[in-house]
């Protein structure tokens, strides 16, 4: 059966609903170059205004997976599992959580992506580590896993390929806030990857995609409901990211401080959600006799990493670089901090050379904000909050600009759980 | 100033009025290619489906007008007046009007289209005409606009060259159907062209664009407000399109309609409505001594209709083509004729090749559809009701599928004005 663009884009349009036959043709037509990309663009704007039922993001899914390859990981001694951020300021939470979770017993095959925007890329952050590389073929994943059980390296072009172009096209026509396409969009290469189980830590507040809890609510369920389709065990926790995780935002200094869990240590905020987020992976794939906060404490977990590391060319003892220009910003007040804005600092951290406006930008490693107080902290006039790092003074302007309302000092602290709520099928 | 295209996009997508700088930049930034088709067709579907302001469509019309030339009228010893018709099946009026309106002493400059879909395109019925020609240079324009009085040529490419553009991509895009969009894109034309006085035919029902009479009067008061703003005299008749006008539907076969109207005859709708019109348009230009319905039957609209032709190469006493095959439709029933849709007739024409389904294909002269009654008519079992005109016999079996249900014969008619309303500023 044939279709036709505009019939397609006209129904979504009209408030109609795609049939499976319709979703299925103009998946592969744009994959083919068929459907052009101001016909997928203007059905994206017609998504996003006018949503899609749960029918249509699954079979909108499944024809994105049927795009390209699909992983398997059955022959592989160990259940897997994997986790998904829908990405915040300072999360670096993959880092010490993937080797946690293989120090327990389960392996971690983490696909992961760049920094675009004001979030950074677990990629980025590990390049930071000197001689580490994240392009890995499918036959050294399997290795590795098998291995160390554990990697945290670059998804290939095969997986989702349909996914890949459609998400460059959303990105600069104004439709990536849809929540069917960013549901179908994570969950579409989640599922080709092959994944027994999958956590997704969906984030809520100023620094997340998501600043709304209802709407963080929806981007949960649907995804939870793709995935238990599918038949990956999943489930989701909605996580609070009003302010940054930990200490760091910036890629050396976020590994550094993913160094200090690792050796028992830490941010309470970090290990916490750590400890969760494995804890819910353990489950998910079966394993309920270990308790993973034991790992970080007794150094296996650190163990997996320096494998991990040192697997993908990276020496897990090398000096970590430091940036050559510091800046601290002081409190003007005393009192409670009692606001930290998690995408002020995300903002002031990619000014600063964290991150890339564009696909092709370098990252600077050693860029990045520092705090020396979360809310809640006792705070003195004078004292310092922030340190920013960056490769050249010229940065320094523009993120303490962004940086101008991020910060309040007041009586009290109106204290928002880490974990807001947890979501299955 | 300068502008980002996914902001633009973004300001609409979240019902935000755009301002005058960012319709300024994104009209300009597109025309010269800075903006992407895919960015634009995002765009126009925001627009689709939140709507703009009187105050963003007036701006949209003129960043549309100022991408190109401007013709100007002022030196004519004549005052000027146009017509736009939104399109139906069988509407030939431009053909009669013209020469009508210029025999009562009002220069007509009517720059016109060709067909897509549907409806009937001025141009391919005048080419039917052997020798004539549509393309003329802006001189020969003006020359004969000050010989003849009347025009009717093909629009040139300097003439909002943003629209052209933009009415190609909305075609492939599903994002026709906006009405800030079609005005804006009838308007930017009608005004770059300079005319002094216009009248809208803006047609509603079946065989119409606008299928409903209030989506047709928004419309209406949208392009009556914009002209006027402009400085237009611009008056609109929204006007009935549920069958089609006159008896004919097709290329020759409406130019053969249109020169009974000229010699004084014709089927009494295309005359009510050439009459109409042409009384709107002399009293825009200021002409009001005039009765337009007395120079169809002194034959002064004919000579005008002569000259007109022969001043574009085609010879007025040449015969028409006549379709090789031709197939006989007849009444099932006897009773009253109480509908014959537009809509089927319109795609009849269409299938038997009067219109084209791509910009680059080529019309037949000879294929259309003939009436040989009209709602209203009392009719007998076995008499014709249509006869389908074609170049070859295979034509016809889609051209009938789309009329199974176009006709109804029953005991009354339900008769609608023909000039439903009109609409000034």
């Amino acid at each position: 059966m044939t279709f036709d663009a505009v019939d397609v884009i006209r129904t979504k349009r009209d408030r109609g609903e795609l049939s499976d036959g319709q979703i299925d043709w103009v998946i592969d037509a744009y994959t083919r170059g068929d459907v052009a990309d101001e016909q997928m663009s203007s059905l994206a704007m017609a998504i996003l205004l006018n949503g899609m039922t749960r029918r249509e993001i699954a079979r909108w899914t499944a024809a994105m997976i049927a795009s390209g390859e699909r992983m398997n990981f059955a022959e592989l001694s160990r259940p897997t599992a994997d986790k998904h951020s829908t990405g915040g300021v300072g999360d670096k939470i993959t880092l010490p959580l993937a080797p946690l979770v293989a120090a327990c017993g389960v392996a971690v095959p983490q696909l992961s992506g760049r920094g675009l925007g004001h979030t950074g890329g677990t990629l980025d952050k590990l390049e930071s580590i000197p001689g580490w590389r994240a392009a890995l073929s499918n036959d050294e994943l399997m290795r590795q896993l098998d291995d160390v059980g554990a990697v945290i390296c670059a998804a290939g072009d095969g997986l989702a390929p349909a996914d890949k172009k459609l998400y460059a096209l959303r990105d600069v026509t104004g439709t990536v806030e849809a929540i069917p396409l960013i549901a179908s969009s994570i969950m579409s290469k989640k599922i080709a990857e092959g994944t027994g189980a999958l956590v997704l830590d969906v984030k809520v507040g100023t620094g997340a995609f998501m600043k709304d809890l209802a709407d963080a609510r929806e981007l949960a369920e649907t995804m939870v409901a793709l995935g238990t389709d599918a038949g990956v065990r999943t489930v989701a926790l909605l996580t609070d990211m009003s302010t940054p995780l930990g200490l760091t935002a910036g890629n050396a200094l976020e590994v550094r401080e993913s160094l200090e869990v690792l050796a028992g240590g830490g941010p309470a905020d970090v290990v916490e959600l750590t400890v969760a987020l494995a804890a819910e992976m353990l489950a998910a794939a079966g394993v309920t006799d270990v308790d993973p906060a034991e790992k970080l404490k007794d150094g296996t977990a650190m163990d997996v990493w320096r494998r991990m590391i040192a697997a993908q060319g990276g020496d897990p003892d090398a000096e970590l670089p430091v940036a050559p220009e510091q800046h601290v910003v002081k409190a003007e007040t005393s009192g409670v901090l009692s606001r930290l804005d998690a995408l002020a600092v995300g903002v002031a951290a990619w000014r600063l050379g964290a991150g890339r406006a564009r696909k092709e930008d370098p990252v600077s490693p050693v860029a990045g904000v520092e705090l020396h107080a979360k809310p809640g902290d006792q705070v003195t006039a004078g004292q310092p909050l922030l340190t920013l790092h960056a490769d050249d003074p010229s940065r320094f302007e523009r993120a303490l600009e962004s940086l101008a309302d991020a910060v309040e000092i007041g009586d009290a602290y109106d204290a928002t759980p880490l974990v807001i709520d947890r979501i299955t099928a």
